[in-house]
């Protein structure tokens, strides 16, 4: 609640800035081992834009949320999380988005940190692997989602929230990627798919505790687009799907990521305008405490 | 999501009208052998009105979702179905509407096609089922929903929201009316329906299975009162009544529809000013194309 | 719906006054064996305020749920409850506030007669245990919550939404306080807990069977902070904490309480500016009306 | 504010009831010079409904205003309303509704009682007016509204919001209704008026001082449909209307009316929902206790 | 109102199907003078994104409107307008948009037709004015906004609604473009305006009349950003600016533009999600109706 | 728009870590002559709560404004601004908030530099008013507001947003405080400033160059409760009161306040959940840039 939200900066007189930050995660960044940074951009959007709200919104809406985790008794002034901010991304600059996101991620992944990406829409996604794949020759990917994301192209782009995760396969290549949830996609990507090209784990979570055993080890970076929860529970999001995870049940499988080796991760497509209640917000705030809780 | 949303007319000189329809519902209607049309009446709405607007919403966002179903693994593309807009109905007039609806739905039918009714409050069944009785005699109704809908009379009204069950019993008499789902309604109803008039499965959908089996081969009217869903899941209705289904559970239950002969249906109850995330229109949307292809 | 919502008030002429209760609780309360009130109270609130409005918004949004439950096969109408209105509460005088809720349960427990309080936030319920626990000095408390409430100091102060429980222990001591749901707090709050001050049942409500068991005899006030369900169940609340329990697994506890003498009860944490759906204020009425008629 | 809000009724046992009229307005019937009452019917609205809870949101909201106006150095509490609460229309049977509301109207009349409705849709206005040319074969009527509403039909109903204003035309014949404000209708209704029927102002109260001298000594039916202001000040409306008055001019011109014998008045169109900043019904509450003060 | 909003299409059977048209602007297009079309698209917009559900928004909602406007004394039905729906644009593909609405216009204007684009975000304007100033060597450009859109550069971006007109200057250079009712922007933008580059006419409409004198018999294009309107009146648009035109301005200044000779125009900037009472998409469907029956 | 708006602070590794600010407002404290804090307490709020996060959503939507006014033809980036964020305050503790804004206050005003504080509800001006009072015994307060303010008490309580004038009153004594735009209160209220405690200006503005032109010279606090603008510009506030001040007619008040010593000055009452359209805080935001604009 109240306390720690914000890193307090002394000044001469005594007077303070505060900064806002995730919770207390306001250690500073040399101590730190895992870092924060928010990428708010939406431009390849096609339904409902507004996921560029997403990372300020998570913020400032921590406020409601303890530091402490009583599923996992564990406690996030335990350990040494520093949040960066949000990056300043060109609207409508697809590539310069993903470079500056690329490099930002790559400076932290260089100093031996994890990075933990706050979206902004799930293209987002594409600049933090480009980094990661580079660090960690031998990455996997674990991606949750409603949508399968595995489109050549889409209305004529091919870089687009629709396509990243092809365009991830075309750095990492056949069975490096592991998807969950999927419920949602054009016939011809639950094909391409099931030619062997990713795994695919349609509707559920199925499968989960092997992928993890498989990987274990191993780096991965794992990719949480946030709608792979029922809209019951997260509204809040550009293309609701219904028929989608609990909460409980994506809290349970994100504790047994415990268990992998997560070198990074992101939290994308929160697009808080769509749930003036707030809840998809606090999921989302939740979801990320718990995450840093169980890879640190 | 943005392609085949929209049927296309070609003019003289080039430039095109892009008309909206339901997804890629855009047969002609000659072709077609499932017409899809609205019926926005809500005049006897006793609580929170404004499902008139819900035929609307459902064709506007539709566009977020795609054409391909991964659980039928089938595609609306596939089938031939044409949506012929809203009816033009008579606010305050319930026989002129209910005429109305008749009527269309009698022609329908007389072709050889399958009426999909978009509502609209549930009175609407009403004139969909007096036609559908007269081509079919032998005519039995699914109804889902979270109200009992049996009152005689409501507030002086004999057709109502509240008495549209009844006064489909009244057509097709005891033992031709299958509720499921039920949880809400006057003492009176639930004796009257434990009478034997009806065969009311209370809070969920128990017995459907055995229903459905019993059914087979016999023409089916299947009226789907969104309600029926938990609030959680559909906040955009008139009167939401906790404690009601999830979407799977609805989902798996339309799937088993296709071991019917389902010869019309709608899907009512819908008001989407109530819930301006749009997930409750969202899931309206997808259950128009799953219960589209599971009965086609 | 719509009958029996008012209580009706003769005129000399003729003309009657209609006066908005909770659905049929509209006995006279020398006749009644139940006193609803509102205590519009939130001035500790630390994050998102609002509670103040949520008995009002209880008693006009009844008018969309019906008196007889299918569940429990009663009708509210069989009852006698009295409707009291919201007590006037002062904004930001936290003793004067809790000393006129005393005042007012205590008065209703000396006629004998059980009081059900309509929160308004969560400290609320320390005025009227306080009042109950010098009427029944053998009082024991079931706690319903997402949140522990056992801060023993909030922001400066031991009168708070976030130390009610705790002052509750000052009243009753070791053992008499029975916590089930609780999913969030500071760790220093799980751990005097676990210390044996209370039974703190977690998560969710395992146990529950047990406890009525051991209390059946004893008098037991109820206190339901209904940010116990899960926010997409009930998302009109202050602090909403993902992960907590569905309507139906908390409406299967409330049938459990018939087994007990309660004595007393509140439902506290209804924000209904945070859900403009309605549908966390119809969560709540329909609790109110089951709970009614459980311990009736 | 918070003071005089609500009626006290005292119980045998001390326990009082607290109950919820507009503002200070809760002096006995058989005191009262004016008589408050709400008409939730809105069952031929065309467009957007929701004004059946216009009446119980002023009522609910008036708790924001004061008592005292000091525009006109006056205060509610020095004058003798007598708060009705809402009657109980029947929904959808348009007769019957304005039956009650004519027998409610005649009935205050007949006891020397001024009747101030509070809508509910524009039709209403004609049940009151039914009563009030009987009581007052004189009557003249004052009408503000950005509609005309003299349409012959509508929709093949002649009852109908749409044709009001020409329903009391048929009652009291030409050259007694005096239409100010007026933006909105179809060709015909212009023409039909400029034939001499109605003494129709468009677009702004240019003329009313001259009409109010006229009117001096004869009894005044003032019926004020609220979307006559711009929907900058009053969005929660059916039919938002740009381009009308500003809350001052519509002010100024209330205060006009105490050289009036308004003998019943109404405020209607008030649609809540579509205002959840509440700007609408505090615009209301204020209009409502000017025009009490205005015309006691 | 109710009647004439739709086309309706006769299909063989005698079945219509309803086609969804800016109030009765159903007109075929080969007997049309004038071309409605909207152009989804807002993938450069820097802060609330959402414009791209303008058009649809202004088509669905003008059932609210008349035909007939009593400012006017005309009425839609007598005028030749056909409405060809929305573009499909390519989101994120910024010059395959602005292509896509230049060969658009070009094609409309070839046809000796006036097109009136709704938007989408201001940049569609500029594909717009390609157009029309091949088509019209000596297009002058009357542009009403909040914001002077006159960067040279916006986020490392050329084509951005931040510079639209600036590019449109690239195109017509020195004195061809006419701006009113400005009020933001960055000091670099006034200055460059004030060494002579356009006409900007600060904050609100003087010297309106002067201009369209100068410009008669000269082909204009008339871009309306609807931003240059107080958000008082129109909060639905990404980046409200406070102290904006009345209604009422605006509108005497649409019915001036009858004295110049407007061969192409647009309504840009409704973002309808951030006004969910529906009076900005309100205002928006008077104006275009009024702009319609001025220019033609 | 998109730069200057947060301060970057360097990092060893070239990480940077961004700091929301209200807009350019990003100058070190020692180098800034005035310092912008947030007073986020509401908890006297007799209404609608919610003034709490207040300067939290001010900081946030200042990305959507200019940092140059045209009015005034000045920038931010010219002035010297320190953006403090907000104050830790106590909720429900009002003693211990008021000393934590008195000594902030007191901090800023004894290292010569100018406190512009940011609300919350009103009573936390009368904490910057007591540090001002000491440092300038000579203080004079100009008040904007809707209500009066000057209760002597208000439900039981002396320090509460209804009383905080008076309170101030009781430091400055009679004929120190000019008030403007009152246009609501107890009548009682009215009446003691008749009788020369203050100088109050009803309803509008006027008297205020006369006022202006008395006070040259002396130690002047600027105090804008924002409410006295029109709820129809300014939604989001707690109590709001319709017949307010447009936008532009406190805008060109602003202006005048250039010829003042304006050693302090506070914007309050906004409460952001209540206009979800973001146009108040929009509002909020420009009337800030220039009061800075203004008095620097």
């Amino acid at each position: 609640m109240m306390t720690n939200q914000r890193e307090v900066i002394m000044q001469k007189s005594g007077i303070k800035q505060n900064v806002e930050t995730f919770l207390s995660c306001d250690k500073p960044y040399h101590e730190a081992d895992t870092v924060i940074f928010g990428a708010p951009f939406d431009s390849t959007t096609s339904y409902r834009p507004g996921t560029r709200f997403g990372s300020r919104a998570i913020r400032a809406e921590s406020y409601g949320l303890e530091s402490y985790s009583p599923y996992q008794d564990k406690d996030l002034e335990d350990i040494a999380v520093f949040d960066g901010g949000d990056l300043e991304l060109s609207i409508g600059r697809v590539d310069l988005a993903l470079e500056a996101i690329e490099a930002y991620t790559a400076q932290v992944l260089a100093e031996g940190k994890r990075p933990v990406m706050l979206g902004g829409e799930h293209l987002v996604t594409l600049g933090a692997v480009r980094a990661a794949a580079k660090a960690y020759p031998e990455l996997a990917v674990i991606h949750f989602d409603a949508h399968a994301d595995l489109r050549q192209e889409y209305l004529g782009a091919t870089l687009s929230h629709a396509t990243v995760i092809r365009r991830v396969w075309d750095i990492l290549g056949d069975g490096r990627i592991h998807q969950f949830g999927i419920r949602s996609g054009e016939r011809e990507e639950f094909r391409w798919a099931a030619a062997g090209r990713v795994a695919m784990h349609k509707f559920d979570l199925q499968g989960l505790e092997e992928t993890i055993a498989a990987l274990k080890g191993r780096p991965v970076y794992f990719t949480l687009d946030l709608d792979v929860l029922d809209p019951a529970v997260f509204p809040g999001t550009g293309t609701p799907e219904p028929g989608g995870l609990s909460f409980m049940e994506l809290l349970q499988a994100i504790f047994k990521l415990k268990d992998l080796t997560v070198i990074g991760a992101d939290l994308v497509e929160l697009s808080p305008v769509y749930d003036q209640s707030g809840v998809s917000t606090a999921a989302a705030c939740k979801l990320l405490r718990e995450l840093l809780l169980a890879i640190s």
